[in-house]
């Protein structure tokens, strides 16, 4: 059968976001130890340096808003790429941040980890 | 030898966008049968549709200027992950456009071509 990489790809980023909106403590189950991170100028690799990062971001409430999602098969492996482009609201801010996400996806028995992961605010030039 | 792919990923998207600038026909070279472009809403495989797309789109004059790159290998085979965000200078527009861009790029003797290429445009929300 071959992977439905749209389907897959939305679910996981629903789910990412989800947990990160809610408790992003619980993201490093998302990463392996070969997992990479680049979070704005910072590079990290690893589940234990990629959560540590990502729970010490200066915000207590946040939200992903998803404006646009795209995948295509990364590899005849079953791995997939996607590029998000959306809406950050962190805490009582009113105006909402750009950002754009890129994960790389990796099958993993029946279900995938985030192989690669690239996040950037998209500042107005 | 480890592939620089930080170096490789600059040397690469300012090829590109030169390329695209000043002669977007000539971009054919730089995909495969197996490429895949998402160009906002539009799916396509194979140089031949790819370039004809790019061709296609209804501007004279255009000008990419690269905001934030950052680069990432995506296996151990030397392909690399690359996402770009920058602006869109559109023939006499003064206004640049927001613009998100993955290349996956796969190597092939002692060059790359374009694996994966999703691009979007980013609209204020």
């Amino acid at each position: 059968m071959s992977v439905d990489f749209n389907t897959l790809a939305q679910q996981f980023t629903e789910f990412y976001y989800n947990q990160f909106d809610t408790d992003r403590t619980q993201l490093g189950n998302l990463y392996r130890e070969q997992s990479m991170l680049t979070f704005e100028t910072t590079q990290l690799q690893g589940a234990k340096d990629i959560v540590e990062k990502l729970v010490s971001l200066p915000f207590q409430k946040v939200g992903h808003r998803i404006s646009t999602l795209d995948a295509q098969p990364a590899s005849p492996n079953g791995d997939v790429l996607v590029m998000i482009t959306g809406d950050l609201l962190i805490d009582d801010e009113q105006n909402p941040q750009r950002f754009s996400q890129v994960f790389h996806l990796m099958p993993e028995g029946s279900s995938y980890y985030v192989f690669n992961d690239i996040f950037r605010l998209n500042y107005s030039a």
